[in-house]
């Protein structure tokens, strides 16, 4: 009874706080009266989920200090920044990371002013918020953190609370079955708490409204076991918390023995705005949608509205809860866990500290053998396969490989002989390849693989998500987001790196001729590249073997977004191991044996990035020695598309000398891109020679044909970039007039036996350089 | 009895026409033994999936017989191509679409060698296919389309196939709940199918390897009256899914008339592949994750294989089907339905047809009076709200506005003057605005809006989805699709018109100063220009008379994705509603007020595009005027930013002549860009005067802070244009040096300000221009 006597105070102050930072400038202990200017002269902040939060981690703080148990806490709800900041002040956490908020009047002064303040921290709990691993500004994500979070991690209990905002969000609604991918020996647990406060911003919430026992029976189907804490009055509110939650974590240690086979979960309901005021202007506030950010505003200028603040903080009794100085008191301090038992300090939600690198195995022991370069083939991601697979053999706890199902149909098949799919659900004997606690992650939401990763990620553990390249636009919103958070981590000196976000877009554009127009779209990479530079990465290796230089080069890599385009198809292989890592090294460079221009000016480059653009440059190449031997030609492959960038721009950026000696500063340069043309140029337009630069791109022409047909449609081919080098090299539209009719009759010919036999001419198929 | 064994024949037909599509080129009835040239080349459809929607559609189609029930089938599993257009062939309307498929042995051959053929019909149910609004390419959206298409339907049962593989996505999952937006008597009903098969490409499915009790405990969670169909005997599952359709279709129309209220919905379990090869191999494929794509490859190499698929084909007894013509017998076209009844021919899902154009109220009505220009403020959203209030009394069945809870947030408000926010769940005293079938839908998922609108649209009927800016990225993806969907239906002659899909993006990047970074995002743009030109159009407006025109415009027109940004923050008045209608039609123009360069050459241009960049341009001619009379200045806004394209590549594009009248092409040309600044370039990279232009933009810097402190943040403030003209402008850099420090000093003192008081200089919050 005592012990609730205490949290209910650490849960005033915590409330006390919230409110500080909404609303105070100045007079943060309220020694004097409230005057205009101890207002903040624009009120931004979010009161209706504080209450909720500061109720949920003060009870979670005694079962963390009585049970020893290692815990996290995910704020779900939106702009719940004044609780996350409260709790991490009241823990002394806030101070050890910013010195200068100090654990005193003056601190707490600071710590108001610098909510939602220029200068100052977010409304959310933002990356600045010690403690946290999840913002809460985009909706969606908890759960799917959190579980990503709890996977490989058995010592901790992620507790999860979820706003029935939140609650309606696919992303969210998909989450709930995490449990089926969750190992209950070998990973944490997650306890999902759904707080319903009935109101998203102005609208009731579905969960709210809907009869109870359905909504018992809707957590049951998603697989777990329900507990109702449900109502207004503080104490009594209190003792059914701490006896639910004792119930709570008694049955996670059922789970954990293998005696249950659900976790349990918490329906909290209580009133939205909770303990503020009750009726504003005679309208009802606290448990309605008006308490969802202020409930009042121009505090500043209305003396009634600044009374009824004063009434409200006051009502907290803050005289009870800081000493005169402005300290806590040591009584609501007895529930707050130690050092990293703290939720505001623990090393999991910085999860760098307790990153360990990963123990790669040499990728050079993978490489194809390249007698003569591009004559012959391989499937560049079924060689990453092999390579992936050592590397979860030698880190069987420590990594994680995400996807849609894809795995297989994007060939890293490998990977099943040492692991198998995560899979805690029925198993049937025609299955294969399922394995509680496998490290292959399958589910058919792309935003599920992608929130698991970021869990995964953030904890300091690493990761690489396969997906198709069209349907990775299903995460551009969260792809932004977890950009932003590490673009923002770069300036937090406390935040330690992480390890990248990783994708491997493979089932590419120009290799989904078989299914169809809304299978082909390279649009992410120009999602990526709106983000800051110093975050993101976009590679696109030719071959198998640059595309192990830049796997292992990524997977060593922290706090980047990755992005790997590369294709499951056999393509040529192009460089020896060696060559690949110096050509990877470079980014870019001059592909010496299909150039004939050495020790003299080209009359042309060809430029390309991603592999059937490279495959149908080298075609061109060929033609162009074959048919006009005296054109000086020079191939030019890009593997790191961001070296296309000035170095003002991007760190990897090539200079203009640099850029200028590669692509000259006056030649027509014809470029083959894998994706929209628009990106190369955008790359591009403050070199000296970008008006010379054509760029060939997919330009939205699509349908279910064959590979070669792809190329035709979007003018890629090899056919036509023979074309594009007659209609730009100066002389060439009248010498060669009749070398270009024979490519536009070639075009026709290759299209009209594709639609005939269903299938390329054997000579496009099967072509290879002739050295 | 006799009418399941008809049902029983036509699903064989269809199970053959579908096995036929995918495997054979000719010998359509088996009247040879098939022989290798019979086979295609590349086997490429999904055979998995397709028994069981045949075996849906047959079903339906007798109760659509017996109770004239207008129905129309969303196919939500992907690539079930075969199976729609088989259902289309058998009803007689793929030949009315197709004259050239006739109903015999040559259309059946043709029928047959089309399917993901080059230059044929692609694998998934797409535009192509008559009868669906539903592609299943990107899986998730199916019940939501569903949901879209059943409002504001009384009549219509919309029948929803979801695969178990879709289950598992995000948005799915949300749609579920899409049941609390429904009214019994104005809408029409959904009947969700949850087609179990077991498998995704490679691994069990979630839902089908939960305790049977969870599923149903699942599914009532989500408000339904679950009933089970599960087994795989033919005849016995015959007769299970009639009987259970009959109670379904009762339980439906107590919901209709208010007896029930919760929908009914199948879970239908069985093999899948259904009826296809046993084993292949020695390794069993039916009931297997095996049967996903083909059954078995290499059909036209391997004999074995051959005999497989011809006892296979066989086991259908075509003979009993098909007359020796290859004409469907009659007997099993009994169960077909006549004319529009049939699924594959209803114009709910060829929506242009049954398009009522919408009524619209004057828009010139709703102008602000604007005496002198930029000297008065205007909420532009809520100018744009009375017009749409009345909209939707003009229309009161056939206009929706969808938003996620942003309606009010965004000053829309006045809607609900005339209309609710739709809401058939539990309501309470302090709820405001709820009513069940309200035009406004709101429910805080992205996925659902645009999914609800998307088959909204489809079916014929009009809509607006407001959002938040940043948030829009959630729907990347979904937007591609329906991009994708319009640009093939652009060149499907029985396609008629849908209207648009209008997007109003408000709350954007520049007035989520006080929501943070997570807020600020305004890349929506890049991804929808990556789209055809024929389908997508992007407008700026700057003020509340150009907004209103603007959205007169979208709502008008057809088979586009129109984006509209515009804020919900006061911005100044700068056209009078002449003037506006003059400006939107050019989509771009001089401000000749702000310009000094009458019957001259202008100095410098200064550009803008957005509301704010537009302010802040404003306020630097304003400067420039004032310290540097003697420069001359033009000032040009654009609204239509796809004008500055070049007229061959989009159909607003500016012809060069006129581009180079109005930009000059030597000039300096300073352009304020809403959004991030490359995409002008990517615009305008192939003008004459490309090199002159300099972009400012969103350049991906923001935090919580004033919304001035985040035009300065990203360098399109007022002063940093001033100073972008002096680096410019030949001469200035050292005649005008004292102003360019003055600028730089000025932003020094903003900041200043700001970090101090936490809000905008007054000067610059209620800066006007001087006349």
């Amino acid at each position: 009874m005592e012990k609730l006597q205490r949290i209910d105070a650490y849960w005033r102050a915590a409330n006390y706080l919230s409110v500080g930072q909404i609303y105070l400038l100045d007079n943060p202990l309220l020694t004097d009266p409230l005057a205009p200017e101890h207002i903040k002269p624009r009120l931004l902040g979010h009161w209706g989920t504080t209450p909720g939060l500061n109720f949920c981690f003060a009870h979670l703080n005694r079962v963390i200090t009585e049970r020893d148990q290692e815990m996290i806490y995910i704020a779900g709800p939106g702009h719940g920044g004044p609780a996350a900041v409260a709790h991490a002040w009241l823990e002394g956490s806030y101070t050890e990371k910013y010195p200068d908020i100090t654990q005193d009047a003056d601190g707490m002064r600071k710590l108001f002013r610098q909510f939602s303040f220029p200068g100052g921290v977010p409304s959310h709990v933002a990356p600045e918020t010690p403690g946290s691993i999840h913002e809460g500004g985009e909706l969606g994500y908890a759960l799917a953190h959190a579980y990503g979070a709890a996977f490989d991690n058995p010592g901790l209990a992620v507790a999860c609370i979820i706003g029935d905002g939140e609650a309606e969000t696919g992303p969210l609604a998909a989450s709930w079955h995490s449990n089926k991918f969750l190992d209950p020996y070998h990973d944490g647990v997650v306890l999902p708490i759904l707080h319903l406060n009935g109101y998203k911003i102005a609208n009731p919430t579905v969960l709210a409204r809907i009869p109870e026992d359905e909504l018992v029976k809707l957590m049951e189907g998603y697989g777990y076991r329900p507990h109702i804490v449900a109502g207004d009055d503080p104490a009594t509110m209190h003792e059914l918390m701490a006896r639910t939650l004792d119930v709570v974590f008694d049955q996670i240690a059922e789970f954990k023995n293998g005696q249950a086979e659900h976790l349990p979960m918490i329906i909290l309901r209580t009133p939205k705005g909770w303990t503020g005021p009750r009726e504003v202007d005679g309208k009802p506030v606290e448990g309605t949608w008006r308490s969802h950010q202020v409930p009042m505003g121009d505090v500043r200028g209305n003396d009634d509205y600044r009374r009824l603040l004063e009434q409200w903080m006051r009502s907290y009794r803050p005289e009870e809860l800081f000493d005169t100085d402005g300290r806590p008191v040591p009584e609501i301090l007895q529930t707050v866990p130690e050092g990293p038992r703290r939720m505001s300090a623990s090393p999991h939600a910085n999860g760098g500290e307790i990153l360990r690198p990963l123990a790669l195995p040499d990728f050079r022991d993978y490489a194809v053998e390249v007698k003569a370069p591009a004559t012959q083939h391989s499937e560049p991601t079924r060689v990453l396969g092999a390579f992936l697979r050592d590397t979860i053999t030698a880190n069987p706890h420590n990594f994680r490989l995400m996807g849609p199902d894809e795995t297989a149909s994007n060939r890293l098949s490998a990977v099943f002989e040492t692991t198998g799919r995560a899979w805690n659900a029925e198993t049937l004997p025609t299955d294969e390849d399922l394995a509680p606690g496998g490290r292959v992650m399958e589910v058919l939401s792309e935003h599920l693989c992608q929130g698991w990763l970021e869990g995964y990620l953030l904890t300091g553990r690493h990761g690489l998500f396969n997906c198709y390249e069209a349907f990775i636009h299903i995460v551009d919103a969260m792809f932004n987001q977890h950009a932003k958070w590490l673009d923002a981590c770069h300036d937090i000196p406390w935040r330690r790196p992480v390890p990248s976000l990783n994708y491997l877009l493979s089932s590419h554009v120009w290799r989904q001729d078989h299914n169809g127009f809304s299978h082909q779209d390279p649009g992410f990479l120009d999602v990526v590249v709106n983000k800051k530079a110093k975050v993101v990465r976009v590679y696109l290796p030719p071959d198998a073997n640059t595309l192990l230089s830049v796997g292992d080069h990524c997977l060593r890599s922290r706090d980047y977004v990755n992005v790997i385009v590369a294709g499951k198809q056999p393509v040529l292989d192009l460089f020896s191991m060696d060559e690949a890592i110096a050509h990877c090294t470079r980014g870019l460079g001059i592909i010496e044996w299909a150039s004939n221009d050495a020790d003299t000016d080209p009359d042309v480059v060809l430029a390309c990035a991603g592999d059937v653009p490279t495959l149908e440059t080298l075609a061109a190449a060929s033609l162009l020695r074959r048919y006009l031997p005296d054109l000086k030609v020079r191939v030019i492959n890009v593997v790191d598309l961001m070296r296309l960038q000035p170095d003002t721009e991007h760190p990897h950026g090539l200079s203009d000398a640099h850029f200028d000696a590669l692509f000259t500063p006056d030649k027509p340069v014809i470029f083959d891109f894998h994706g929209y043309p628009w990106l190369i140029h955008r790359l591009t337009y403050r070199r000296r020679g970008h008006h010379n630069i054509h760029v060939r791109g997919y330009k939205e022409e699509g349908t279910t044909t064959t590979p070669f047909d792809m190329a035709m449609l979007n003018d890629i081919d090899r056919f036509h970039l023979v074309m594009d080098v007659i209609d730009r090299v100066p002389g060439l539209s009248t010498s060669a007039a009749h070398l270009r009719q024979q490519m536009s009759d070639a075009r026709l010919r290759a299209r009209a036996y594709t639609r005939e036999h269903g299938e390329d001419l054997p000579e496009i198929r099967d072509w290879t350089w002739t050295h």
